[in-house]
């Protein structure tokens, strides 16, 4: 297909193909020309939250839009502003390497009291107490998907063992359906959450859920804040720890109990866009204009063009 | 072998065979009889440092000592203590996977900003900043050994590649000998130092090593903190970073620059000592005294008596 495109890093207009025009916008105000001929538009990510952002706007001043590919892998937020005839693309797998990292560094932190000696040095304190370890533990992976995987293959060299959970059984992966959660519960220490946020997801871990989970068990969120129920992890008052990228509210308030709950240590959602994101988005980005300039199908398609 | 064996934990005196007469000790006074019987002594992990430890003292009323287990790998403070007829085995490989597992937490807290996270929640503070990742390193291990391939296998599936260093080559291994460091140092992003503490190994990394590294390099030291030049790093003022178990001094004094230096992580020496370690440590133990009661030969001989 040819027209004109509209991405976000240089690389991939330097990498495109020739028939391809490729113009650049990195969000911010929008581009005063070419809106009216463009048929490719990535929307930028991590803009600007400064000033003017059209980033989402400018969409209705594209009347030869064909394709629209997100970075992310949240869609929800575009459905309603885009005609039926555009072809919808997300980010899937994209932040899978640095969201698995990032659960990995929260878990080891959580288990070697890494948020203790970083307030002992500030005091100049040197001291240690006995130390849990991650080795040995079995940790449950709830939403087995891309990021699932992504984390399982970095848990099993620590000596680990993994339950695997999503919404369906899936016998054949040794995937658990989530109607067998209460089962598995009592056996596991750590407990990670990486579902995205859906009416079925939403309150999934409550009180009835950290009540089955032994003293002392772990859990880490990399999903969304509101799969897990603030109220009932402050109930456990340390009983359960947690380790938590994203919460509900987020950010909490500043006279929230979450900042300052026993056992419970915050990051502020940065799992997924540290700079593990960005080569593979750029890869993708070339390979997915590749593929639009020469009318093959594209990846990622979340909602075909009618 | 028959005999009287001295150890730490029940489950070796549970477990030992029929033949061996077990007792327990835990470190403090001394038990008050049956020394003069006894021909294996575990010497105690992890004693008491309050009042009175013998634990290396009591060596002296052991006329019938055949083997003197140890339960670190470190060995140094006995040789002076053993006849020569005595057996002397080391604790080799019982540290590795609670070391590798703190190694690679030091390495995700520096690159995801875990400190700062954890000084930000204290104050209730929410906000990011671009975020480094572990992924796409290149990582060289110094001091290619047992802990070094523990380190390697949980660094690999983080989407890392792997520089192997030794005192010497072992090109079968794809192990680089020493002498071929200031080669290879411009082009890793983090060095992690895992020696022991020899007289080659003495400040091994100074200022010519941190000269040759990238901006940004991260230094990890969970080996021995004097294998490392602490004033060249300090040097260094944060332009390449440094995630230290072992320091020297250790500790450092209250009012040493080590504490607030830019780009400085401290954790106080717990790589080895975690949870991780016991079960390995007294598995180990069970098959050791088995040995022994067997008359087979011992694992972890550091030197056979004579």
């Amino acid at each position: 297909m040819g027209g004109r495109a509209l991405v976000q890093w240089e690389q991939n207009r330097d990498n495109a193909p020739e028939a391809l025009h490729v113009d650049l916008y990195a969000g911010g105000p929008a581009p005063e020309e070419g809106l009216a001929d463009v048929t490719f538009y990535q929307v930028p990510y991590a803009p600007s939250t400064q000033g003017v952002d059209e980033r989402l706007d400018i969409i209705t001043r594209m009347p030869e839009l064909r394709v629209l590919q997100l970075v992310s892998a949240g869609y929800e937020q575009v459905l309603g502003l885009l005609p039926d005839h555009v072809t919808l693309c997300n980010g899937r797998g994209l932040h899978d390497a640095s969201t698995a990292e990032h659960a990995l560094a929260l878990m080891l932190a959580a288990q070697r009291d890494l948020p203790r000696w970083a307030l002992d040095q500030r005091e100049h304190r040197w001291g240690s107490v006995p130390q849990r370890s991650l080795a040995d533990s079995r940790v449950m992976i709830i939403g087995y998907g891309s990021i699932g995987r992504a984390i399982e293959a970095r848990l099993l060299p620590f000596e680990t063992e993994v339950v695997r959970v999503a919404s369906r059984a899936r016998p054949e992966e040794d995937v658990h359906g989530v109607n067998e959660l209460h089962v598995l519960l009592p056996e596991v220490d750590v407990v990670v959450l990486v579902t995205p946020l859906t009416e079925d997801t939403r309150g999934l871990f409550g009180a009835h859920e950290f009540a089955l989970l032994r003293d002392d068990a772990l859990v880490v969120n990399v999903g969304r804040g509101a799969v897990l129920d603030t109220e009932a992890l402050l109930a456990q008052n340390g009983r359960v720890r947690a380790a938590l990228d994203v919460t509900d509210p987020e950010p909490p308030p500043v006279e929230h109990p979450l900042w300052d709950a026993p056992g419970v240590y915050l990051t502020p959602h940065v799992a997924g866009g540290s700079a593990a994101f960005y080569p593979r988005a750029r890869a993708f980005m070339d390979t997915q204009l590749a593929r639009w300039a020469a009318g093959e199908p594209l990846a990622n398609v979340v909602r075909p063009g009618k």
